[in-house]
């Protein structure tokens, strides 16, 4: 057992209080002691220290696309033709680059866990690599080199549309089948304790129906994500082709469970949102991404209140920025409901943190106490944002942001987020303008 | 004559384009030439240089609110009642402490100009001060001392709503009529070529219709601002009593011209956006604060059609920063509207910086252009939000914040944003701390 380190913070975000002088230990990447004690031998810390953040929801390569598809019009499909673009020329070589940079950021940024829905599998032409899983490896390995843990959730593609075989970059996603794809990511080696598999369907158009059940019983006990209702036109097909919603059919093939996340959630009839709910499915929401590409907002509350608990992801990464997603939730419940007080800065902590972190196979991360890893985000609190605002609860969720992150602990590792940032910076320079030339 | 400085940019927004390498000469506060010279003799500058941004409508106070009324429900009149609670305390030292910091803020995220719609005339008992106009000077003098041009937008309040004397706090807001402010704002002195006196109409709650053309006629030939349609209420209200919306009711007073702002302008008939569009009036939005109060998304394309220019503000400050009230323009449309692409970051950056700037009466501001005032706002192109972003206009407004910025010129002094910062932070925390005791 490694020697404890121990600190003394001036103010922690624990079990949905605020405090001050909290005095924790240290040892082997877990919390050890956890107490108030102001006279406590420690170094001391300055400023607001919360759990670390779960980005549930990251596709790492779109981050080649921020800024680069905010010219013209158009909707989410037109979007979807610029992404495919990108997809089409990432290598193994390229995507651990691009991925080593991303989860710099979002360490950066305070997230200590992310979920990487990963369906880049194969290479352009759709040809298996030699090595099947070299894509995935490629950003298992991105991962622990930067010291963020991940569930890399392999995903299932099987299918352009429902009916309609994969078609241009989508052959690089799919497996041709659901028991080819559930056979290679058996092979998967998740390496250490700082990474999980799991699994993904990645919609109810990408698999069909009769092929559910085995991503299912692939996905037994780990977390499955799945892209849900983000699009009305795939409720559409879906309604036209099966006589019922998305999430009616995934509940029919026995999708819906407490280790499940139904991503986005946007677009939902009130038995849908019974469905989710009673089923304990997590509902998954990336508030910028859906604000950026013009999803609509979901009915996070309804949600919440049917039984379904919240996490937060920042998807396509036009925004990486944990903070700016736990107030949008809020704020875009406002900007629709025209009333304010939807969900309380506690809670959105507790989506951002605790929960998401359980959610993505970590249910002993995101809370500040023994036992638990040992993860921390401390923000500055004399920051021209974070200044006057109360140094609680609030002036996370709704002053701060990701420039305000002074240090990241994870598993027990200390990062200096200004020496993150500055890494990061140089990283996705490199790696993004060799993509683009 | 001072001696001229020279800057060669890496790269500069230049009447729409993005350009490198632009040299920039500057003597007595403006730019005296501008070129594409990569061989010039100058100071190289790196990173993203744009025009400074103007902050179109300020309530300096509201900054001591930031982070402090997240809790609990309610709507835009609950939050009310928490400003107002800010409103009674402050006197003109702590207003000038307040304004100070806040301007600074304001200044380090890339402002240069802002409009202070200001109505805290008078002591808390509603007695006039022995200097009558000691708060606005209050603010006048933070914005000099700050090195932050100024439109001290002095507010006609007379009313709490139509028919209803000022209660509580509001009478600290009126002069009793519209002849007495009149006769009180001929008096203010803008003491030098940094700052203007405009006017304003706090809204047509507030006064009352039989005194709005004395407003109008005392405005004459300077900035008139006014809150229009931000709540339905006040709608409902204005229908109630006079028959007509508050903006035909603006217009029947001779209140809309192209002098005027009205800020917000939110819920508005087809008749209204003509109404506005046709006078040339400017519809001046405030995203973050119309977010953060649930207000509505505004029909910002249907004014730009109709021809009313979009400048935008920062308001409540619940956020101080010019890049993300840009995007939010563009990112709420999305949201309701569930397309993209209804402004692009060129037409964004020309509102926040050169029609902004000209609407608060600096028509010689927002260009970087021979003869115009020199104001330059730089960006870092290697931070984890604007690397590999393609360092377009579309990175100023769709990947930048106010933490990019480097450095800010206004009227040719040049200041360290970094060092702006930190001491805006600890006058914010000195200030503001004061106030909740």
């Amino acid at each position: 057992m490694s020697r404890a380190t121990r600190l003394r913070l001036e103010r922690a975000f624990i079990d949905g209080v605020v405090r001050d002088d909290v005095t924790v230990e240290i040892a082997d990447g877990r919390f050890s002691a956890v107490g108030v004690d102001p006279a406590a031998d420690a170094e001391r810390v300055e400023g607001l220290a919360v759990p670390g953040f779960a980005n549930c929801h990251s596709h790492v390569f779109h981050r080649a696309l921020r800024g680069r598809t905010q010219t013209g019009g158009g909707t989410f499909w037109t979007w979807r033709e610029q992404m495919y673009a990108v997809a089409q020329r990432l290598d193994p070589d390229t995507l651990h680059a691009l991925a080593t940079a991303t989860f710099r950021e979002m360490l950066a940024a305070g997230y200590t866990s992310v979920g990487e829905f990963h369906y880049l599998h194969h290479a352009p032409s759709g040809a298996r690599y030699t090595e099947a899983n070299v894509m995935g490896t490629a950003l298992l390995t991105a991962a622990a080199e930067v010291g963020i843990r991940i569930t890399l959730l392999d995903t299932c593609y099987l299918a352009a549309g429902i009916g309609r075989d994969p078609e241009g970059v989508q052959r690089r996603f799919s497996d041709g089948d659901a028991q080819t794809w559930a056979e290679r990511v058996a092979e998967l080696d998740a390496l250490d304790g700082r990474a999980r598999i799991g699994a993904a369907i990645h919609s109810v158009r990408a698999v069909p129906r009769e092929q559910l059940s085995i991503v299912v019983a692939a996905a037994r006990n780990r977390p499955l994500h799945v892209h849900l209702s983000e699009q009305v036109a795939e409720n559409e097909q879906c309604l036209a082709a099966h006589g019922m919603t998305p999430t009616a059919l995934l509940h029919d093939a026995g999708a819906l469970t407490p280790l499940t996340s139904a991503v986005h959630a946007t677009h939902l009839t009130e038995t849908d949102i019974a469905l989710l709910g009673s089923s304990g499915t997590h509902a998954c929401f990336c508030p910028t991404t859906e604000r950026d590409l013009g999803d609509g907002v979901g009915p996070s509350r309804a949600l919440h209140a049917a039984g379904s608990s919240l996490t937060l992801g920042s998807d396509s990464h036009a925004v990486i920025d944990p903070f700016e997603e736990m107030r949008a939730v809020e704020l875009d419940e406002r900007l629709v409901s025209m009333t304010r007080g939807h969900w309380s800065a506690t809670e959105l902590l507790d989506a951002g943190g605790r929960i998401g972190q359980a959610s993505l196979g970590y249910a002993d991360a995101g809370r500040i106490a023994v036992g638990q890893r040992a993860d921390l985000v401390v923000l500055d609190l004399g920051s021209p944002r974070t200044a006057g605002t109360g140094a609680g609860a609030e002036t996370a969720v709704f002053a701060a942001s990701a420039a305000d992150v002074r240090e990241v602990w994870a598993d027990g590792v200390r990062h200096d987020a200004g020496v993150l940032r500055e890494q990061a910076g140089l990283e996705l320079a490199r790696v993004i303008g060799g993509l683009w030339g």
